[in-house]
């Protein structure tokens, strides 16, 4: 089942149930938003399964979606939790700026509470000061139900109820800086973009296991190819791992997106999904500080696409463009 | 003017304009929720206002109100940022666990995004388990409407739009594991308690000035009073200058909760509004570590309250017990 949240001129926006090619959609009486559905799901599901079932028996049903709509899929949300769950990632961008590994990372998530008050849309600008150091990171998250403090593997695996596609900017110059203070990530985590549709785990078809969401990621930065990557495959925390770690000392509510963070492989020959492993790979390859890729700049643009196993465009892309903030 | 959330079996609950007493309440017509009030302030204030003249006019209007009904003004907020107005706090806590300010404390606050998927009630149970160091922070904190990016003194301040009570808790066993690995707090921070009543700065009467909120702060443990604060006195950094900081590279969107952090007076007779400083006013006192105040253990109780600068009672008492989580 594919969802999305189309622009009404409301702060949440209106979801829609999405047919299989993501031409058409049809709004859902009486629950007008994702966070309403979520909240809700046992009961809300039924029906947005019956409208699915309705737009795939013939293309008259439903209107015509434009993707220009189309808003992050919870334009705003209650929880955003990234977690550490490729640790090939970790260890590139640590070594990057010098900084060890904790000494559990191999054992235990590093997990940060993001900023989930303005979710920006699959298009929407990204705001790229020059000097902030603006790098994308592409990853895969989950939206949950309501996860009970400490759930099982599986309580916590029942409790996934989407997936989505996310660009978790990061503003690589004010890391340092922030960290040092010891509180954690603030102006250095913007608003992340999401890709346009959520998915319920099923529409990855096998793809969809052992807690992860196996695919390929690609990411491109004006136009030329920097990551095909893998999902799943050196994923060291699933999704299950990070929920059941994030809710050892609390509830997770309903509508809490959940990342695995920037995807990652060891093989370095699939690339990166985010600029800084990219200067990593290359200082240690050698080049000097003036040759490494830069960070984005005003009028950069960045593609973030996935493809389930079986080759299907199920999460719609991400396609921004760098901005003077 | 002085608003509630009133349970009624919604996850939101329903918003309710208070008498002055606090003893009645009347519901707002089409305007469902504390957080539709604060997504349409312009549109909604004045017909909050004719409600609270309404409430004003006589005793007989109004429902009866019954504390044990109301949720926090908030019960799940798009954001919760708070940030290190008073730097007595910080520099007693910072000194007991033998960690250094930041260099640019003095210059900045020191902030971070903390938990907001779930706010607890006045009188909600704190889930402490013993090995948790359970503590509370007594605060203040502002509810804002949207915040553009890069805001001045005069528009921040123009975007504030309540005050709450908070009492912020902390796991400080599990603090400085957590900080270790350099992402912040995550588990350390669980859900904060609120008061039951969020005020328009007005009702502080001379007490709102400098984007500080000056009254009293009354902190118990087991009833016996741990500080007796002076709020605004010794604020390094007001509210003003934690929104225009916050918002430096972001928005924040309307009801945003940004906390001035633990109140904290230089003057030591004025005690303290979390158990850790009092321990660290014990230690340079000379005591041994087992004659320490011991954090939140199952069944304790602790009350915070607000005193306005001419000793009226708006924001509401915090009155929780903690229990085995």
């Amino acid at each position: 089942m594919r969802l999305a949240t189309r622009n009404n001129g409301r702060r949440d926006g209106q979801l829609v149930v999405v047919s299989a090619d993501g031409e058409r959609c049809v709004a859902v009486d009486g629950v007008p938003t994702m966070q309403a559905a979520l909240d809700d799901w046992d009961n809300v599901k039924p029906l947005l399964q019956a409208i699915s079932e309705r737009l795939a028996s013939g293309p008259a049903v439903g209107h015509r979606l434009d993707p220009a709509s189309l808003l992050a899929p919870l334009p705003r949300a209650y929880q955003w939790v990234d977690a550490s769950g490729y640790l090939s990632h970790m260890e590139r961008v640590r070594r990057a700026r010098g900084a060890e590994m904790p000494p559990s990372a191999r054992t235990e998530p590093v997990i940060y509470q993001g900023l989930s008050d303005r979710n920006l849309a699959w298009c929407d600008d990204i705001p790229a000061d020059p000097s902030w150091g603006a790098d994308i990171e592409g990853e895969l998250a989950v939206i949950t139900g309501e996860v009970g403090p400490r759930p099982t593997p599986e309580e916590a695996l029942s409790q996934i109820r989407l997936v989505v596609l996310v660009n978790d900017l990061s503003l690589r110059s004010l890391i340092p800086v922030e960290l040092a203070k010891g509180f954690g990530f603030f102006h250095s985590k913007p608003a992340s973009a999401f890709g346009p549709f959520a998915v319920t785990p099923d529409e990855l078809g096998s793809g969809w296991r052992d807690g992860r969401a196996f695919g390929r990621l690609r990411i491109e930065v004006n136009d030329e190819v920097r990551g095909d990557l893998m999902t799943g495959v050196d994923q060291d925390f699933s999704f299950t791992d990070i929920i059941c770690y994030a809710a050892r000392t609390r509830r997770l509510s309903s509508g809490s997106i959940v990342g695995a963070g920037t995807v990652s492989n060891r093989d370095e020959s699939r690339g990166v999904a985010c600029i800084v492993e990219q200067r990593t790979l290359q200082t240690l390859a050698g080049l000097d500080e003036r040759e490494l890729a830069p960070y984005l700049q005003p009028g950069d643009t960045v593609t973030l696409a996935f493809q389930t196993e079986d080759g299907r465009d199920v999460l719609g892309r991400i396609h921004q463009k760098a901005v003077l903030p």
